[in-house]
């Protein structure tokens, strides 16, 4: 697929920022203004919810995937997790969904990381290098995963990266230690899996279809952990499914590289491994940030790859 | 939340009330009229149907949350479930969905009970006196579980204790024995939470959200019986995660005397506590009314408190 | 239910294939046009994909029914699953999804099946005889599935054979080896009950309503051996509950003839009973194509009738 198929990520996310303004009081957020741009408030000042942590979810992949709340699979357990199902997986995880866009202001201090298709109007990450889904478009959407507010210089300095005009600029905020980002976090199961894939160099516009499942974390308890607990139910208790296409032996060979467990560091609770509160852009190994079991099937030859789970 | 944040849950509930219209045929609904009021009939002299009951279910909570049919979390069991995601609790579930309003027309003894965002309009249970959301609203939109179809005698009485005109009151009403009554009972998972807390005199504003899911009592065998099954489902089978601010203390405390099995009747068929046919509206011990299951998890804290399973 | 009550098969079916081709770049699906009618290829020529067929399968049953992809009720698969919740079952099932029309072209041989309501246009099959759902159209909205697209020839013959001109048909046509084919195969769950029951000399107009949920088989491998999957699943895997009225001794009876387990030919893998390379509108032993497990529910009497699981 390139940007031609699917034209304008920004415009498309923008028609659920326009949805999510108009139902604000039912979602629980704010609908704001900074220099001119919308800002919406999910979960900071705000309280959010899940129903706000889904539509940012949506807005995150460019509403190229449909994302809900679903029972638990596990019977034992009380938390609903998301469901995301994604038709076209590296538009929609990769230029858009991964929170690749380290943002930052030099005079503040304020640092986060962004998702969603402005990181294509910025373009400058190096998977658009590679995946060239970079995007002139007349209005930039992203999301924030941050527990305070974007200056005034900030916005304005974003909207001239994404070449838009400011007012132009919609930016979602959502605080990672509330339901939204706990539900934004959960959202990413299909997304880790790709990411993973592309690191063990696996040519991930093979994957033409995803589908994946994660309980919600709990939620409180500072940043840290609660970034920490939405990563545990990733690694521990996520399952994807992957439809691909080409060779077997690559699927075999990539499959047994792929879910967490294949992480020295698998069995620690992400919690410790975090240090959000130094850092809010800090990372956890990469090889861990992956799914507990995932099964990729390929759809020319009919062979299931599955993890040992 | 006060009514100002989320205004118009009449408003809200017409919305859908359009839409149900809309696709009478299709939800095997009738719509009527009663002295110029809309009157829908879901399962007295129609058919209703599965559809019409998640219709009905998302209007008695004024559009509040989703109402969706999931399959039975128990694998071993075949009957479909009500999922609620619920984002506004109290608005949501205490002041719209619950049935607490009886209705009744002395001179021919119909008796019923009635739930939707019609109680703000009218606003004399107590319950409006605690939580303060009576609205003033140009329209009322009532959910009304009965047998038969009120006269216009009542529906004017109606429209006079809502304060609106008769021709802008829009009744549901849904027989408990027939398949919308098995999803609409099944739809209160968290709206028996949130009652039975609040008669554990915990203040349930503390309560910012909440999933549940309850599969489907078997319908038929007459008015008693199928409310009896419907809730012996909540009673016996529904799981329920709220999500809460404040203490800890107090939620580890409430939490052990939430769920069904703290009543002495527990272990009972609701079928022979309830009389429905002497009186249909009469309920079971309101300790009993609980769900199966419940987990309240602290988003301020972090911490999860939840029944014993 | 008469046509009268739920009127326009084909209009409905219609207002899904406008959104399909508004959203085809995002379905990955191909908008086409075929001696003036338009043909959507899912599948065939194009990729196709997950949701591409939960939108095809809607079509089918001319959107009487919703369908969705939920986790696997399985805990220990991965693979998704379909559910469906259909309203109207013998309108729905029988005389749009089925894919009773043997479509096919002397001079090429070109041979496949087609459900959704253009069967209803037609109207030569047995079942209208029967159930009487022959409904005269401007439009015509036909599903087909096979591995390549009508010629200018068949597509002109169906439009005189539907009553309806050129430009007014809307065929959608979905390769069976594909996901698209997968999800629309996994949504017959409760459409192969009915039509079991209905060769059990059961009146299915008994049958209210229906849930069904059965996991996507595996895609790839070519179209006997796809197919074959996606059978196995249905026959192995899926589980239906249908609502009844009238008497519990015929449904008792029935119940107990309904699954799949009790044709001979169970335990053997579709994929070696079918012939689809030979002839593409081959079939099974119709005893095999049942649910693996069903539950009938009188809505009358309360009472389940329960296969053996």
């Amino acid at each position: 697929m390139t940007t031609k198929e699917v034209p304008g990520l920004n415009d498309r996310a923008l028609i659920l920022v326009d949805e999510m303004q108009r139902c604000s009081a039912e979602l629980g957020i704010k609908r704001g203004s900074v220099v001119g741009s919308r800002v919406i408030d999910a979960g900071i000042d705000s309280r959010g919810g899940l129903r706000a942590g889904l539509m940012t979810a949506q807005i995150a992949m460019a509403n190229l995937g449909t994302v809900s709340l679903v029972p638990n699979p596990d019977p034992s357990q009380m938390s609903p997790a998301v469901a995301v199902n994604i038709n076209h997986p590296v538009a929609a995880c990769v230029v858009c969904q991964h929170d690749g866009w380290v943002i930052q202001e030099e005079e503040t201090g304020y640092k986060t990381r962004g998702s969603g298709p402005f990181r294509a109007a910025y373009g400058r990450e190096e998977l658009y290098e590679i995946f060239g889904f970079r995007e002139r478009t007349g209005c930039a959407v992203g999301v924030v995963e941050t527990q305070s507010m974007p200056s005034g210089a900030l916005v304005h300095d974003l909207s001239i990266k994404c070449g838009v005009q400011q007012h132009h600029v919609a930016l979602i905020c959502v605080n990672p230690d509330s339901l939204a980002g706990s539900v934004l976090t959960a959202s990413r199961s299909v997304q880790w899996t790709l990411m993973k894939l592309h690191m063990l160099n696996f040519n991930i516009k093979r994957i033409v279809s995803g589908y994946g499942i994660c309980p919600l974390g709990a939620v409180g308890g500072g940043l840290n952990r609660a970034v920490g607990q939405a990563y545990d139910q990733l690694i521990y208790h996520s399952k994807v499914t992957l439809y691909a296409v080409g060779d077997d032996e690559t699927l075999a060979s990539v499959v047994t590289q792929l879910p967490s467990n294949t992480s020295s560091l698998y069995g620690q609770r992400a919690e410790t491994l975090l240090r959000l509160d130094q850092d809010p852009t800090c990372q956890i190994d990469a090889g861990l940030m992956a799914p507990a079991s995932v099964c990729i099937q390929n759809i020319e030859t009919g062979v299931c790859h599955q993890s040992d789970m």
